[in-house]
């Protein structure tokens, strides 16, 4: 027995067979093309789910994790921010094609569902946090994958940090996604830079504003600037607060962070689990477990894979 | 077949003989006097117990809610603010005096489950919130009161709408609570008044900042006084900050306001209604209904008697 997980990205779209124990067995995976209709992707999202099945007698159900907010109980991808899919049946498009049952479901929440699986410790409630372009979250709550009333919730980086603070995608000023997400870990790294033209981080840098990412920062860090770990700490102090938000409302068992930034490891950790400890409501109590991520790219596919499973 | 719930107050400590249907069948109430010793106050709380289970042969359990933090599976009560417990065991205290099985929960978290059991229209999840002295929050999600890993879940007053803010009781600056609470709503009213001693509001108030409340900007808005209606629009801004906030995160069906400030009804809601439809993340989905709590002080008897209920 086993499920076909389909992790549909802005470039790529991912599919894999995956075993009832969480290994990908067979991979493939063609280019989004973004600028196609949402009918063709939807096609190529079919025909990968097709090729996979055809490979293996015994696929249970197809799962396909979507950037943006689906409707799993009507089939439907409602939005997404870089696609071209709105009110798109995308279940009946790939039921078409394989005559198996199709989930739905939001890609941070298929992240967080892979992640949990593979958990050699089990726990009742997680809260993963990717940090990325945005801030995506999912939950699992009471051992269960919590999607809210409409498939919409975990949109954890819309909650304010700085009321009236920095604009939004979202429309709001001040959300915790315009502090704490890589973007704007980018954003405040070149703010320095322009204003600090005589530092050694900015020599170090250069004219060229476009090479700054995530970890130029992190790295300059490394090497003993003090500029640099200003920076890394301001940033890290944004996305601890987000973190003590949400433990105060949902108490997890466990908090995991994902995203490429969350290679930093405890770099990234340390700064996170003290400032937890020293503003979280429960002083005192057990605070969460506070962990990396694990499967890196594939908690998506293995995610999507076990939307049907129950677990 | 009814439960014993027990809602234990600064001032008071309410008791209820509760029917399933949640009808309170008898009620009785004794002083908290909180500057007594824990054991002093655990004993008034098992003799009310004690009398309520003697008046019926088919009491099912006893439920009591704590206006603090409880581990339930141990039986505790981990702290108070505002009264003596501390690492106190509780349900050992009761049991010795009723032998049946006693739960312990928070007190927004039993008000929560009151209102949540005895809705009309039954939903799936709900999210409720009282704004009073402080912010207190509750969650039904899937179905279950979710209590988090150790029982401190729902601490909802303690999210950031303002980072480095306004000082919250907890020990960060700018949470939910220091701008949204009624204390919140009493504090920016006299703040006006004292910047303003010409103002209308001003000569209507005296001098005695002490009589203001949270009705006072809200009632004398209602004489049609603007300055009166800046004070209610901006709190009612920072109230529906953080609905927004927990709706983006949580997206339930219901989200539920109580509290006493709650009896404003339609003048509290509307504006928040608005605001919730213009800056929720799930824009053109349907919104969470919004409604005012129904049970006022019963809530808490009533959710404190179905802790031990399947519901």
């Amino acid at each position: 027995m086993c499920f076909v997980g389909i992790d549909v990205g802005g470039t790529a779209i991912k599919a894999g067979l995956v075993s009832k124990d969480g290994t990908i067995l067979k991979r493939t995976t063609c280019p989004t093309l973004p600028t196609r209709t949402a009918a063709e992707i939807a096609e190529d999202i079919a025909a990968l789910a097709a090729a996979l099945c055809a490979s293996k007698a015994q696929v249970e159900s197809i799962g396909i994790g979507i950037p943006g907010a689906c409707d799993d109980k009507n089939g439907i991808i409602l939005h997404t921010a870089n696609l071209p899919f709105c009110n798109f049946p995308l279940r009946a498009t790939v039921e078409a094609k394989v005559p198996l049952p199709v989930y739905l479901g939001n890609d941070a929440n298929c992240a967080a569902l892979g992640e949990y699986s593979m958990l050699r410790e089990k726990v009742q409630s997680m809260v993963f946090l990717t940090l990325g372009t945005g801030i995506g979250g999912g939950m699992i709550l009471d051992g269960k994958l919590y999607k809210g009333a409409g498939g919409m919730a975990g949109e954890v980086g819309h909650i304010l940090l700085r009321k009236d603070g920095e604009p939004c995608n979202c429309g709001r000023y001040g959300c915790y996604e315009a502090y704490a997400s890589v973007t704007a870990l980018i954003r405040q790294t070149v703010a320095f830079l322009k204003v600090h033209p005589e530092s050694d981080f900015k020599k170090a840098v250069g004219e060229d504003y476009a090479t700054v990412n995530g970890e130029t920062a992190f790295a300059f860090m490394k090497t003993g600037n003090d500029d640099a770990r200003k920076i890394v700490d301001t940033w890290l102090g944004y996305v601890g607060d987000g973190i003590v938000d949400l433990i105060n409302i949902l108490e997890p068992e466990l908090f995991m962070i994902g995203g490429a930034i969350s290679r930093e490891g405890d770099v990234l950790l340390k700064p996170i689990r003290a400032k937890v400890e020293r503003e979280a409501f429960s002083k005192g109590k057990p605070y969460p477990k506070l962990q990396i991520a694990a499967l890196g790219n594939d908690a998506g596919i293995i995610g999507a894979a076990f939307l049907g499973r129950m677990i």
